[in-house]
């Protein structure tokens, strides 16, 4: 097993290259859990081949001038629309974790969305980069619990909330399962102390487990109990789009958990234009899942999204090259995604929505 | 050739992982028969196919107080909509037969629908088990002999009845001819005795063949020398299951008989949908063929069906890991539908009607 | 290289398993010219894939008595739907060329249409086998030529005339070309001989060139010289469909050539419907090109097909096991249909128009 | 590495061969600049695959007197469709570069159009071989740069000149560098001498880098400098098309620049359509990008277009066999394209147009 890079050889110019370079990096198991998604994986694949689906219809000789490609949200700008997804334990690929993700993340610019299984304590988190530092949760019905967590994120200066929604229950990873891998004792999970255990029971659908799900009505407490912003992540249908607008969440982030879930669960690239369309705007709209090259953003954006957060690239390329890994992906596919605006003509991200058109086919 | 395992290896996850093992456990002509299907197979890879064009619409936070998995028949309920389907002569596949069979499914709560070609007698299958026992025939002309096993069947406890009307003629298997497969002569067919014999001739279409094939006239006739409900295996059209209705048949199961007819029929799930709108619910509709994963069968419930019946995959665990191995199978069918029901926000088997959608394109 | 056959291999139960063999009995530039198509060799592809695009859709329980695949043409009747195509020199491929194949033939009741270019003079061809025996041939400018040749077919007791309209010039056969196939000195072509040369030319477009091609009006004249049936191989298009019923032309064939001529033509399969709607039964239409199966052939009738012609793997079968192969090659086919009739419901050939549906998709 | 051959295999029979070929005489860097495309080099298949979407469709038996491929084009007419596309640096490939190149096309009356980044001097290539030779440039903001160059051209007796507008930026093209691929420094660039140099710049974005951008413009006076035809090449949308029409330029190609610049931009072929019907006839509408066969031409005339440009596959050829490859190449073409229009029975260049249909799907 090779150690962390120091150095990005000559020949890794694209995300697929760390994707190719990460299983050299990390133990078999380690590399199931992170690369792989739920049964068949069929999610993995169609959350791609989503996106290859669209082309980028382009024009030509467009006035560039004060081209950029700031993302304007409420609250703030950004200098590009890449946040990287919350995904769990980042001391599982490598020795510095969350805290060397969030130093490449830095250096570009790009927000962090801390998983609440990350590995490092967000008290330990820098937090004199100048970036926004979001954390994402689940919630659960112990209120005392959950109250206490988000005065502890507020305190640390968290900037926002994620919530996930799509997953009262983990999915079935097969790959995970056949090679064996378990979260190492070592690795700790500091936003996990003292969270309520969840029954042991031979169905998901015993009563006792099913009593502990949340629902709408938890998810609103929630966000009445602090002030900074709740987003709901794992969003696939227009009509909890259309709630989570009405409930006055403030941002969704359309995802099927990266394939982890369900792997027959829809494309999230396939159901932005429906939700996009009911949020009208309301609030952002990012989504996840398949996302590989900047011209992939391109694609969301132009299909009704506001940005898009990045997942299991960033940890192959911490996995390869740690903080500098990331902040080189970062770079990738910020630069994939500024050529793409130069060569179809967009001088803004807002210029890009409707700027695709079906790939092939009659 | 591996003989069958006491303990169910650690990678054994899904169904597809039975069906990888179940080769080493087999004489390659038992796995030629077993596996294989008319001509050129196509039919093995359309059933499978069809469960890849849909995906599934999620909710979230939905409230699933009081969730569960349980089917309501008539005359009944059961635990979850898995039957399994009729295959002859399970001692090919493991010493005990259709006993291991119906033992796994019996742990499992899911009925066992017996083949006319089994090799165990109904009459040695134990009753005490709590769970349904059906059995599946062809109708011939030969009325005493149809009589005979009727009463038979009765006598001896039978839940009820499924006849085969899609194999007027076996399908032409060419994996299997190319195998030199043949039934063993020690494998006995105790429901076959006394049956008519098939004239011997050049073709299929030779009067005197013609002259043994049931007709609507002849499944009515069945029906009305019983009291136990019959149900019709092999419909694929929507005017022949108006036609079952009419006449007052119990129930149908869509099927294309596994791919062993012909290899070029419709998948049953692309011909559920209007046969499901045609029955309208006044009997049930099971489907059958290519079912590999609990959200198979969350795709057939969704588009119409109201129970699922699994064939060769319980024979690859029958093969492996004998009663363990089906009761394993079942097991791993059931978690994945629960697990799918609560990711989807569907707390019944009726609530899932509908919530899927096509898969990518456009 | 193996010897052709005695006896047919157990292992040998599709046509496809002649194709498996037919390369190890042959020179490889003879398999080339055989088993190749034009360019790409797409047309060969596609020729087969259109009939995947197609399922039967069966019923069940359906009274068959009196059921036969018998064909009713203008003029008899013949025991099933298949011919055998038209092809060049079956001395290539076996000793006893074209009475071989005929010997096979007849002893299934096909017809054999004759090539032109056969390696056997039609007065040696046997004509007591009770099978008719049609001939292919190409119109020429010459009309004396012409003549000369339907006053000999005649005399010989041809059947009928098959004129292939769809290949003014070769198709570029690059497999052919890159083997260095060339016709076999000793190969002769004794219906060629006296034929006017074609003219030696750099551009296929050079007028000399041009100025032997026939039009429909030479076409009409050599229909207007004899009384033998006249039908047209190689239409793709409604309006040549429609002139051809106008001008009293006996049949049709649809057909891309086997794909030997442009490998970007339609397959016959694809414009089949069309042709057959605006031929309206006024004339048969029969259909060649990726018959492989029996089911083939029912997808055929079903789309409009009167009959089909089979070519390749007749000389596979020919190549491998002499009169024997094509026999068993034929016997394969009817089996399959006869088969598919019974499992789709369908007593008469008649009966199977419209029983399909297109595979998968939506 | 091979030399150039004298030459050429008997195997090499249609520019798949070439392409099969080059490889083994050329540096892999130099396989890599010349074979790759943009990124993940969809656009490279996808330009191929745009031409498998559509099937020929023929009519036979068609007066095909006075049949002849050649091109009318405002202010002369051409043997037939086929230009060879701007490429940059033919000495890569051959030792006598654009000089060898330009023999082969002058051999066959094809015109060649010189890439800006040519390394041979436009006033050393030989102008008695009565075909036209064209100019590929850019557009920069330097009218006294753009001056020169453009009397320079004229000077040399250059017919027409090819405006590439789809190229503010270089594509990224990940195969050139995990290949390490530079141009080396004894490879001449002649026309880009006092071009002023490019800014270096971190982000594309950056002002100082859009501010040397192009715009329409600044090609409208390029167009009023100079009486030569011109022509904008990269084109690849309507609105695109229009402006170009009403700015009286002299001729389109609609390009993605041979999935170079980006690789999920529409394939040309299907955009073709739309931009042709946009035109209507009012200047040249050329094509390029996936052209590899005569029946691709024939294809892209179909769909509207007025001719085609063929890039990669010249310098395949160009690389196996010099002149004689590059004049073999274009021959087989020409071939196929003839070849085509016999069997398709179109008489003429214009008489091509609409005689395609969508292949296979329903």
């Amino acid at each position: 097993m090779k150690t962390c890079l120091e150095r990005i050889p000559q020949d890794v110019v694209a995300l697929c290259d760390y994707e190719r370079l990460a299983p050299e990096f990390l133990p078999p198991d380690i590399w199931a859990y992170l690369a792989g998604g739920a049964a068949d994986e069929r999610g993995l694949k169609v959350n791609q081949e989503a996106y290859r689906q669209w082309s980028i219809q382009p024009q030509v000789l467009v006035e560039m001038h004060g081209a950029s490609s700031t993302l304007q949200l409420r609250g703030g700008q950004l200098p590009h629309p890449f946040f990287i997804a919350p995904m769990a334990a980042h001391r599982l690929f490598h020795a510095e974790g969350e805290l060397a993700t969030a130093l490449g993340a830095a250096a570009m610019g790009a927000p962090l969305v801390m998983s609440c299984r990350a590995s490092t304590p967000i008290e330990a988190m820098p937090r004199h980069l100048g970036v926004p530092l979001w954390f994402q949760l689940y919630v659960r019905k112990d209120r005392e619990f959950m109250l206490g967590l988000v005065r502890r994120l507020e305190d640390a200066g968290c900037d926002g909330l994620v919530v996930t929604v799509d997953a009262p229950v983990s999915g079935i990873r097969n790959r995970e399962q056949r090679a064996g891998f378990r979260f190492p004792e070592e690795i700790e999970a500091p936003h996990l102390v003292g969270e309520p255990a969840w029954p042991v029971v031979e169905s998901v659908l015993d009563p006792r487990y099913l009593a502990e799900l949340p629902t709408w009505e938890d998810l609103i407490w929630l966000k009445n109990q602090t002030r900074l912003p709740v987003w709901l992540k794992g969003v696939l249908s227009v009509a909890d789009a259309q709630r989570a607008v009405e409930a006055s969440f403030d941002g969704l982030v359309v995802s099927n958990h990266g394939g982890r879930t369900l792997d027959v669960l829809p494309a999230p690239l396939k159901v932005l234009p429906e939700i996009s369309r009911e949020v009208a705007g309301r609030i952002p709209v990012l989504v996840d899942g398949g996302i590989r090259r900047g011209t992939d953003a391109f694609i969301a954006l132009a299909l009704g999204a506001d940005a898009v957060m990045v997942g299991r690239p960033m940890l192959y390329a911490l996995a390869v090259a740690g903080a500098v890994g990331v902040a080189h992906a970062l770079r990738i596919l910020c630069h994939e995604l500024e050529v793409a605006m130069l060569l179809a003509g967009c001088p803004t991200l807002p210029s890009i929505r409707g700027r695709v058109r079906p790939v092939m086919k009659g």
